[in-house]
């Protein structure tokens, strides 16, 4: 099947590539979504790579219940208005048949308290720092955990709105405003890092204007990438909590001078979202496009077998090169299915985004050279033998940079400065506009109605005087608008 | 705080240990536990593990909705049997503010059809391998997934029984008998292997009486392995599932021929509760003992500082020897932690179960040698610095060997053959029974109501003809029979 081109319909393109690479796909379960193998290795390489950083930061992980007690996450009233609409409630624990065999729920069975599946874990996670902080000496708590969560959603789309997804959650123990407000800003450095090195998606960092933060959180800290399509998706969030949490759950610890305060708090996160970043950032007309870092198959090997040749010669180079591409690290793959054709392995590794694919026939062992065949940019080169696997070694970690450059220069083509309404209107159409605001949510919101765009961050370098393009009022530093999936 | 000693309370030994190691505990949410960060490491480490020997044997890992329509589960009628009585079942997916500002369920927020919060996934896979599988071409599919399941628990123990738990489950698709049948097999075979060499604990390996079989399995293969107190715990199970759920599901693929049949069905799982086996098979009266495979920490050095000595050189040599043995691969810990004193940390990593305690004084520096404590016998060595790198390489192995002894000798000391049913009754009260059984479902109720025992599995090398120990009936093998967690 073709792949519609994001020209002609972007939403459709996207959805094309999630299908056709077999990334994932809609289930019996309204909202549900199914990660197939594909799309889940390539979620696989993003948790380990971010798992080790917050371990080597000191994090550990654990694993709290996926039930929250209804009056847990009504303790935080914020937390609660924030998340209420949209909770899974669980109200029964029994299922039976009844009088003509039919399954239905047991009403004998009906729970006391009703039970919300987790949208976000702060609550039950301070109900036990409750049990595990007494003293300074318990601080700092460092506790990350991966785990599916539920935000019940009429409009879905995979990977980037779905009922259940899959993230992880940091939530962090502080006995100063000092060392949370460090760890918040650490981790949002960490992400940072990671999608724009790992991912190869630049970002915007800064902070949410009041209107946008997490519910529950006094201060939120983003970074915001742009879609292909000028869009842009949130990539991740560190929260600065306060002693909000603390106190609706009071968690209080003796200082070493033996008086007794609130605890500090922070929480984080980053989901399979950004699987819809990674796929809508790099990918073309013909399909995936990822980055060497995060492609479960970085180099695939195809045959190309013709009658009268020596199929063995082939198979026993193919195999021997994949040995030596193993041995130093890279993901090989040697496609020697005899049901599929050549041209057609090539389609398919093409949509699914491997960056290299090498052919081997029995000419290229004739001339002892291989053929390499880029995805990213689809240039093909002639290798010596001898030189192949040096020669990948190289290039998967020139594509990782050509696609960082490719999506950075993209990026700052279509972030634009407006100076009045007016430009503002034309440029939101495009991408990014950087604007003065007033910084009241009225303005925020009147511009919302009007154009579907919000205040994405407040990046933290902008703090020039100005005047609000929307009020004419005085404003004290830049944000950035745009329209956001 | 003493760990109680098992001949005491070997119920309260087990749950000291759970508690002072810090490896997990009750929540605020009825049968729901944390697992806390200790305890997640050993999980994490068991993880690690046994999914390389999936991938290793070509299974690729996906991810399915956690929730499962009501008529899903209905559609094979043992299946929703055997899970209907401990469904968590979520009827609404809103949650709204009354007139007195209470946060209340929103009655107009309700489902249209119940959805049941996953006990295990075999409906919704097989809904979506409907839609994978059309061709011989397509199969087989090996695919597992790490999730959490829910099952209504009424009488909860941490890791062993909790109403949600961390498992994983593989659930595969295949073109015939012959070849599900292997798969189970397969599996059954590398559970064994993983629990046997990583975590030391043996194991007994067979397949399920019909009336302890999966709901909707044709045949289960299981693992049980014996606790201190003689009673079974089940390790892992394998089902070949038939074409049961390919017929619920309407699953069928064209052969070679064009000829179109039911696919065949394989699943198997561990979870959790191995956690459970890995604390009671290995602890002792003063905590956890831990096999190094899957120690978090294996070696801890703890400083002897004392004053007048001088404490950076001391300092120097326990980095130095730390940096050695992680450069190793020997996962180390250094603790300079000055509030807590040596003797406190020698408890406190006993009780955690930490293989191996090197402590570091002035005198052993002068000496040149270092003291190595065992956790696992209580035994010291002294060892020239130089020589303590390869020495504890060394013992780590040996460790590893000596605790999979001890636990096999017991469990063969504590195995029984029983000729009558007086005999059997004497020794079910210690271990395991191998004793004739006439094959009868009622004999198996029988027994179990009188004792409380039931059939933990029928090994495959038992086919000796006898008399069943209650009945006098025929037999046509052994079985095992005992009480279990």
């Amino acid at each position: 099947m073709a792949i519609t081109s994001p020209q002609e319909d972007y939403s459709k393109w996207y959805n094309d590539i999630v299908a056709q690479a077999g990334l994932a796909e809609y289930s019996g379960v309204r909202g549900c979504m199914i990660i197939k193998p594909y799309g889940y290795a390539i979620w696989e390489r993003m948790q380990q790579e971010l798992d080790q950083k917050l371990k080597d930061t000191g994090h550990q992980n654990a694993y709290f219940p996926l039930f929250i007690p209804k009056s847990f996450l009504s303790k935080e009233a914020k937390h609660v208005a924030g998340f209420a609409k949209e909770c899974a409630v669980v109200t029964h624990y029994r299922l039976k048949s009844d009088e003509n065999d039919q399954i239905v729920v047991d009403e004998d069975a009906k729970l006391e308290e009703e039970l919300i599946v987790r949208p976000t874990s702060e609550t039950i996670i301070w109900d036990a720092y409750r049990r595990w902080i007494q003293s300074y000496r318990d601080l700092p708590i460092l506790v990350n955990q991966w785990a599916n969560v539920v935000r019940w959603e009429m409009r879905v789309r995979l990977f980037l709105r779905t009922a259940e997804f899959l993230w992880q959650e940091g939530h962090t123990a502080h006995a100063t405003q000092e060392e949370a407000v460090e760890e918040t800003e650490k981790i949002i450095d960490i992400y940072e890092d990671f999608v724009q090195k790992f991912l190869a998606i630049p970002v915007l960092k800064g902070v949410k204007s009041p209107s946008e933060r997490f519910a529950g959180a006094e201060e939120t800290h983003c970074i915001e990438a742009m879609m292909q399509d000028g869009k842009a998706l949130q990539m991740g969030t560190s929260h600065f909590l306060g002693q909000n949490f603390a106190k609706a759950f009071d968690v209080k610890y003796y200082t070493k001078e033996g008086t007794q305060e609130h605890v500090w708090a922070t929480s984080w996160g980053v989901s399979t979202r950004m699987m819809g970043a990674l796929i809508m950032v790099h990918s073309d007309e013909k399909g995936l496009v990822l980055p060497p870092t995060v492609a479960p198959i970085q180099v695939v090997i195809v045959p190309i077998l013709k009658k009268n040749v020596d199929a063995q010669a082939i198979h026993r180079a193919a195999h021997d090169l994949k040995a030596r591409l193993q041995s130093q690290g890279i993901r090989t793959q040697y496609d020697d299915d005899d049901n599929r054709r050549a041209g057609w392995k090539f389609n398919e590794y093409e949509v699914k985004g491997v960056p290299i694919r090498i052919s081997i026939g029995a000419k290229d062992l004739e001339r002892g050279t291989l053929e390499l065949a880029f995805r990213h940019n689809a240039l093909k080169e002639s290798v010596p033998l001898g030189e192949v696997v040096e020669k990948i070694s190289q290039s998967l970690q020139k594509i990782q940079e050509e696609l960082y450059q490719k999506a950075d220069t993209y990026h700052r083509q279509k972030t634009y400065e407006a100076h009045d309404y007016e430009a503002f209107k034309t440029h939101i159409e495009r991408g990014f506009v950087s604007c003065h605001w007033d910084g009241s949510e009225a303005t925020e919101q009147r511009v919302q109605q009007e154009t579907k765009a919000t205040i994405r961050c407040i990046p933290s370098d902008e703090g020039v005087l100005g005047v609000c393009i929307f009020s004419g009022k005085p404003s004290s530093g830049r944000v950035i608008f745009a329209r956001a999936y």
